[in-house]
């Protein structure tokens, strides 16, 4: 098991101290570990992830099941934060999303506009936000300026800064896809160099056909999934690293991936839609089963 | 009949809750729904629209048929606005369009700039503004920025912010065009993760033809025209929907639609074209009719 | 003859209606009509257009002309305001154009920037600003944003805003041309909405060749030329409307132009070659024929 | 002998009458006439401009010769002017160029972005400011821009405004070339319609070959080279024209233009590599005589 | 030995003199040179750089390199500056590098966007900051511009800034590469006239197959390596150069390099990947030996 980095060896301001301690600390699995749920996909993909459980179009089920379930935190976008959330305040930390976009038209030159600001995360008492920065995109000029700025905020009013790290892009597509060890390698360490504290990626995935479009040496290196996500792990260095868990998969797969990505050196998940694609006696025993994992890796 | 959302069960700031009450409940219908009659397209469209009845080129008519006819709300662009509303000053609601554009150019890569602030709303006594976003273009990075920084001035002064979410643009058109349900559920999801107080939306249209372009799983769906609506006003959850009326229809097809749409769950209609594209006795009577229907979808 | 909208009727703020006032009372015809003399065609065509008349290089012919044939005001960019404008201090109202650009490029995507604000206005004196409006140009996005950010401007300042509303640009004239009743009109009316005070506006050309490419119902309609300039004045509405000289014509078709203007409603011209493309006194018995027309249309 | 403006007629604020007066009066010729050293080729063109005189790539020659030789001031970018004025300061006049580029790519959309602000001139005790906008570039919208954001600091600060006007870019070299007589003509005008104080131009020529590519009537025209900058003189009006050396020519060939120059009614005259791409004798001697010349100019 | 600028001797303000003055004689070689330590690879190049020495993932090991190896400081973003260098606060001085991307897109528009602000430099205790331009590419008009909008900053907070002078792009390309002697003989001369203090460049090289592509006279010279290096630290002038190892090469070449630099009058050297892409004691070994060339170098 590969260590991972503690609050308390991390060198942050005050406020963004507090508020981590509470997302590690006082929800969720409050060990140290994070389990974040997040619920933007209606943004990012349309309605159409909400059709294997239709209760979950209402943004109250995800609540529920966040609160019920004893999530570290809910990410939301600015309109269910500001809709939906009321009745769970207090009960369940907000990340807010700070910028989104809808998969309508191609991702060659992708971009994610800024949707909302560090000030209305403030303002409705967010513990963190989350940004989407696509890694290596044509785009990416007016990318990490757009980051850098909001960057600059969360010094300002101590909040904590998610990256989504998302290699992405006709370059990236060039070499070797978004999901290669290569690609999710340079997207933790862009993270952690642009200023992120936590980043959120995807597990690496090892594509045979793809291997000769990778630079080298990445063209000639074969890693276990474990052995690549350590390497991940280790080059978002003091970058506290969340596993995306992507499109739904069987439970025994997702609790392999929970096992692994711990194993690997993660602080924690964030597990949108393989939860809430189910009904909540279903997602919050799955939950159940998560944290018993995450119990086991507390610091 | 589908519930829809009531203002009391909305989480809004004092400001939009007082001029949101203001049209639900002292103007128009009076019943918790809402009738607005929009006259942009002198911009949107050019004068072609008032050749039909050569006296709605004067802002008079509509506000005459807004006041006698007792709409929620007049919408205007600013020249219209500060040029025509004085004489029905705190008679009629001022809904203040907020962006808009020539249909001159092709709208492959549709774009909606900024007209007016909500600073501007503010002075003239607007009670809210409205924003068209065009869901899906390729401009959409440009347009989702300018209506967050639009949409924390409505913050700041408790402004309700509608959003006119059409789907636009050349990647919309190769996934099935505008008007498929694939396309309207995804605007209304937009509008209400942005942070939209109020949609407009189209009814979906369901066309043979294109529904193989659509993404799954809607290239195999089959609804019916109400259960389309009841799906997008779920999709919006408590974001209140408005029907838009379209180019001119017969009045058994207009009567329908309202039937419909208020059967669907929308809070309500915004019917410009079919209003006063007529002269203003027919207007009148007509009015009388939607208004009777509406007044039985009482909240 | 068809009415025209009067000042009194108008509502405009206090600052506004000071200065409309002067430049409709107190200078020029001083019945209510504006007669202007533009100078602004040494940066929108180059120095050319001086060759006819070669005093008219030196700003001081214009505003010899503008002083003693008693001209509601002259039209400058700012380098012509600030250096020739002292000697007519108070005797000729200065319109500051806030915007141009050389003719040298291609205006298939025209777009005219910023050349000096609203505050070089009111420090200079001025009376009114002027603002080109590329019409349905494809660079409309970037041209609207920068007319609204001005007309808030003129809005604090009290400061009457005239648009020059030019169809120009790849896309109108595929349909029809930049003269056409279609795309006059719908200038007229793009100035209204977006909240310009006066609109200055050609004469809408009937060319049976490009009829055939004009929008509906314009490619089947037959207007004389004064019920064409009725028409556009109608959808100008209170938007006072400004008749342009264009380039030379014969002095009978120029105080044909200036009836048939004045009888279609329209408020004042702004003529400028036609009257500094020939020697002072020749231009001061043709102000004077053009004055006494007007003075029949006092209001 | 073509009359030119003299200070004491032009309608110039104080801040800009102070500093033009020591330009004009106190450094220099100090007749009314003008001889700047420019030297920002560095930037411009590469050190290659400095392999005919090697000791130019210090800009403390330049810096010796403009104190030697008795200019009205040098032209330095930010960079320059920071490190090497110190011990010339109040003995060299500084004029600080505020925009500039390589010349590395292509110049078909020729643009020059800011590199030192208004306030750094007055930080730095420049006496002028400089800012070369290239006439009919296809990037005119943002140049025409940037020059007046530049220019209201100009007023703010009172500071005296130099436009290099140089005609560039692919529209202008298929109308004739950027030399044409129509191209500086333009260029003079836009210098003057833009409110430019002074303006540097380079001296017209004429090219058989091209003359066919000419906008009418200049397609027809002859003139005798001082014949041409008489009529530039004339497009420029009150705004001081300042002739450019170019490249290296021979000395008979500059006198030659030094005083077609000046009988053509410029103010001034900015030579650069003319003067610097020799050594230091040569240069006073060569700037002396043109002194001799220039002193026959007084005003 | 080709003389270099003393501090003594430069026209800083007091703030940069402090500053410069603690790197140049309280920190690393402390005789008036320097030696940086960059680790900004991780962002510009992805992990891929660490594969040679695993431990150089980890930030510590070149703060350890730093502090034992007695250098001038080291060069960070943003995010290892917040998360590693508290440790060694005091101990080696931060260079915050102010711009950065990926290299994951191809560069032929090559652009660096801002990703801190001097204003992070100042909280950090940074004795400098470092940026990025692409000399000649494309898109340098965005480029000098933020180059522009960050050295004034460096004014207000007296704060040295040291230029990453790049040739880079397509236009560079065509004409004889980016390491060729008048691609970074013009970089150092953009550097200088741009205002940077320090510029940091490669050694040009000799390419027999691309001189042909050079710009005259530059396709007919021949230098030894130190004759081209003294020639750009003459086009430098004022500004302190460093030069900048590259890509690993052996310890004989680099400390070959290291002499001919200093030989050529350079102030310091910036080296990264040629000292941490081996383990520590060998590199403190090697950083000895670069030392003790440097000493013969006082100033």
């Amino acid at each position: 098991m590969t260590p991972k980095p503690a609050l308390k060896d991390l060198d942050v301001s005050l406020g963004k101290r507090i508020r981590l301690h509470r997302l590690l600390y006082r929800y969720g699995p409050a060990n140290g570990t994070l389990l974040f749920l997040p619920i933007d996909q209606g943004l990012e993909h349309g309605p159409v992830d909400f059709f294997a459980n239709p209760d979950s179009v209402d943004p109250a089920f995800q609540l529920r099941l966040a609160k019920e379930g004893g999530y570290s935190g809910i990410v939301f976008h600015i309109g269910l934060a500001e809709k939906y959330l009321k009745d769970f305040a207090g009960e369940v930390p907000l990340i807010l999303k700070l910028n989104g976009k809808t998969n309508i038209p191609k991702d060659d030159y992708a971009f994610s506009p800024q949707t909302a600001s560090v000030e209305d995360a403030v303002r409705l008492g967010a513990d963190a936000v989350g940004y989407t920065l696509y890694v290596g995109s044509p785009a990416q000029g007016e990318d990490i300026r757009q980051f850098f700025e909001i960057r600059e905020d969360c010094v300002r009013f101590g909040m904590p800064l998610i990256m989504w790290a998302y290699p992405r892009g006709e370059a990236i597509e060039a070499k070797g896809g978004r999901d290669s060890l290569y690609a999710v390698d340079y997207a933790a360490r862009v993270a952690c160099e642009l200023g992120a504290d936590l980043v959120k990626l995807n597990l690496p995935e090892y594509d045979e056909a793809k291997t000769k479009d990778l630079p080298k040496p990445y063209d000639q290196m074969k890693f276990s999934p474990q052995e690549a996500m350590e390497k991940v792990v280790k080059s978002a260095g003091r970058t506290l690293v969340l596993v995306s868990g992507g499109s739904k998969i069987s439970d025994e797969d997702l609790l392999e991936k929970v096992k692994l990505s711990m194993e690997a050196g993660v602080t924690g998940l964030i597990f949108g839609r393989n939860m809430w694609q189910r009904d909540l006696d279903d997602a919050l025993k799955l939950t159940e089963k998560i944290k018993r994992i995450m119990s086991e890796y507390s610091i």
